[in-house]
């Protein structure tokens, strides 16, 4: 008899007849014999409708009352399935974070789980309940609700994994795995069926969907075995583990790609210590989060530097880039907020030559023009035109075979 | 310096605009130097969602997870509410029913307050904030969810009045205060600047929609000063108090009345000890409240028993009483669901004759046929044909001189 802990997402939920399909998904798992808790997100657009809420009353909800606000929307899910784990016949009880013991610190709306009451938990399932606990939410010392922010249902799910030692944390979701790439870009996307934590965290930070990099490094620590799978189709997904058996084999995984990028070049920069440090310490207590960066040496004793961000940071960023260049003595800012980057992930490129050539030949086959790179043990990325990002990821997963056509 | 504590309901924060509207009523308070607790029910329509959501699972919710799924209506409320004041420049904090210490037996969707740690609530206001609390909610002594049930978040608020010694409990309804009888069916029905506790109870538990008779039953037992006002008009409303100054001058407060009302007569009833015990013990125990019961003796040994239900509990009241009739050997049961019910009330009842005669006159002018009576100390009801209601409370309103017409 195992302990399973399945986590659905909003998009399972999202309605009463969802939550009888999410029903049987747990049923079945109770069936099989194994003691099951479950971690819900809000049901489909609520936290939405109460976001919108918040933007009608303030621009700058006070974060404990947004917490407050916000935590009510995994309640109803909670609420809501374990009735109808009721309504099927099954023993199930509904807890909050904060009743199960979830405790965090107190950085509302981002807080980081710091225990959790396992044993209250480990009760519940000796009385054969299914325990359905909030996920997102919890409870710092003082009895404050709290927030884990993005990706928190997946860090609930996982960190309550790994205080019960569950046998596997199963995510459920509204795609069926982790996939080669996007299918919808490339028709021939493989579902993956093992990947590495790593090589999960890669694509998760590179805007794979699938799973939260804050959960899949939460179970990379602590060493929990994770599926990703889908609520729908009742097939099995992909599982998420420390090392592939077979690890030889393997050399790219999956090209993973994001539209939504923007460049933001700083010409003539002084040559004097600190001038890099200082622009990205400004950017970041604005809450900007950089993600490549190039510094070219240039002539008469000065800098080019380069860097990239998410798209909505555009504006923020090049206006402060601006207005760090007029303080700085730099020369001036050029910008492009009409490219993305394209990137390969893979546990065996350690130990496999040759893979940045292949990707930069499937490239040039298209004629892609390649404006930057950075790579990593297990990846690769390149930044190129928006508009080339589907023929560079339909080239790339050809020239490296991922696909399930022989071609 | 006071202690005011102000309960707004659904209606009156049904969206962001109106939580603004009560956010200036509550900041008035503040600003006259009171310190201010806040009492909110759910925003408009979400609790009736919420049970739509219910009836869409399962028809037999479980009650510990009805609680769980309905208490985040005015969970909602609260921290919504807390934004609305700090975006008008106040110091609030919300608090729900649990982390507020309001200690409630553990009978869950009908829990009964048992204990309120006012001194967190204290040290809150001491400390410059106004304090918004869940109305109808709070937690049994192992942590788990209750709700109040009906009336739940008036009683809240006048629970919270007691606890902390209050100088007054605000009720912000969508009415401007008790009227002598309902302005859609008396135009020249007046506005009671007072009423009693014991006349409020009468008129609540009749019908008249304004409070629930288990708040105003909490106000009289800690007497508490009660007022209902509008939330809309920021007039002064109906103050509910222990006794009037002036008692001897008021005879007849107000006109009530109930149209679904529903009239079950058993004919034939074996005259044995206990028979009518044992009628009216099975129809407690099918949870249907009885209303006004008339036992007449009846020739040859056998009794008629007639009485009065709320008509959404007739059909099963009806086939208790059918199913009762062929087990204990009684004749038939007769019944008529077109009735209704109007009373007069008025503890100056107590002291003054001919009240009941005036009421009976004023049906006998408009010819209405009275079909069953039933009095108290400062209350008289009548039973009448659902269609003569209007009437009936017209020429009882005019006789009795309780409008602000001069006729």
């Amino acid at each position: 008899m195992g302990l399973i802990v399945q986590k659905f997402g909003g998009s399972s939920v999202a309605d009463a007849g969802m939550m009888k399909n999410v029903g049987r998904r747990i049923i079945d798992e109770v069936e099989s014999g194994n003691r099951v808790v479950v971690v819900v997100s809000a049901m489909g657009r609520t936290t939405d409708n109460l976001v919108k809420l918040v933007g009608e009353i303030t621009e700058r909800p006070e974060p404990r009352e947004l917490d407050m606000l916000l935590s009510t929307g995994e309640q109803v899910s909670i609420a809501a399935l374990a009735m109808v784990l009721h309504a099927m016949g099954h023993k199930a009880i509904s807890m909050t974070g904060p009743q199960v013991g979830m405790l965090t610190d107190s950085a509302h709306n981002k807080a980081r789980i710091r225990d959790i009451n396992s044993g209250k938990i480990h009760q519940l399932l000796d009385h054969g309940y299914v325990v359905v606990v909030a996920g997102f939410q919890g409870s710092n010392i003082d009895g404050q609700i709290t927030t884990l922010g993005r990706g928190g249902s997946d860090t609930t799910a996982v960190a309550l994994a790994a205080a019960l030692k569950a046998d596997r944390c199963d995510i459920y979701t509204d795609v069926e795995g982790v996939f080669t790439t996007d299918p919808r870009v490339v028709r021939s996307a493989r579902k993956l069926d093992t990947i590495t934590y790593d090589e999960m965290l890669e694509l998760a930070s590179l805007g794979a969907k699938v799973l939260h990099s804050r959960s899949v490094e939460l179970a990379s620590n602590f060493n929990v075995p994770l599926q990703v799978l889908s609520s729908f189709t009742g097939t099995s997904g992909t599982h998420v583990v420390k090392e592939y058996g077979n690890m030889e084999d393997i050399v790219v995984s999956g090209v993973a790609f994001n539209r939504g990028e923007a460049k933001i070049s700083i010409l003539g920069v002084p040559d004097h210590p600190g001038m890099a440090s200082m622009l990205f310490a400004a950017l970041g207590g604005a809450g900007i989060s950089v993600d490549m960066i190039i510094q070219n040496v240039g002539s008469g004793g000065r800098n080019d530097i380069t860097f990239t961000v998410l798209e909505e940071d555009f504006v923020p960023a090049k206006e402060l880039a601006e207005s760090w260049v007029a303080e700085n003595g730099c020369s001036l800012v050029e910008t492009d907020d009409n490219i993305g980057k394209v990137s390969i992930v893979g546990v065996g490129m350690i130990s496999h030559t040759g893979v940045a050539s292949t990707m930069f030949n499937a490239l040039a086959k298209e004629k892609i023009n390649i404006q930057m790179i950075s790579t990593s043990e297990i990846k690769i990325s390149v930044i190129i035109p928006r508009d080339d990002i589907d023929r560079a990821v339909q080239s790339i997963h050809r020239e490296f075979k991922l696909g399930d056509d022989p071609a």
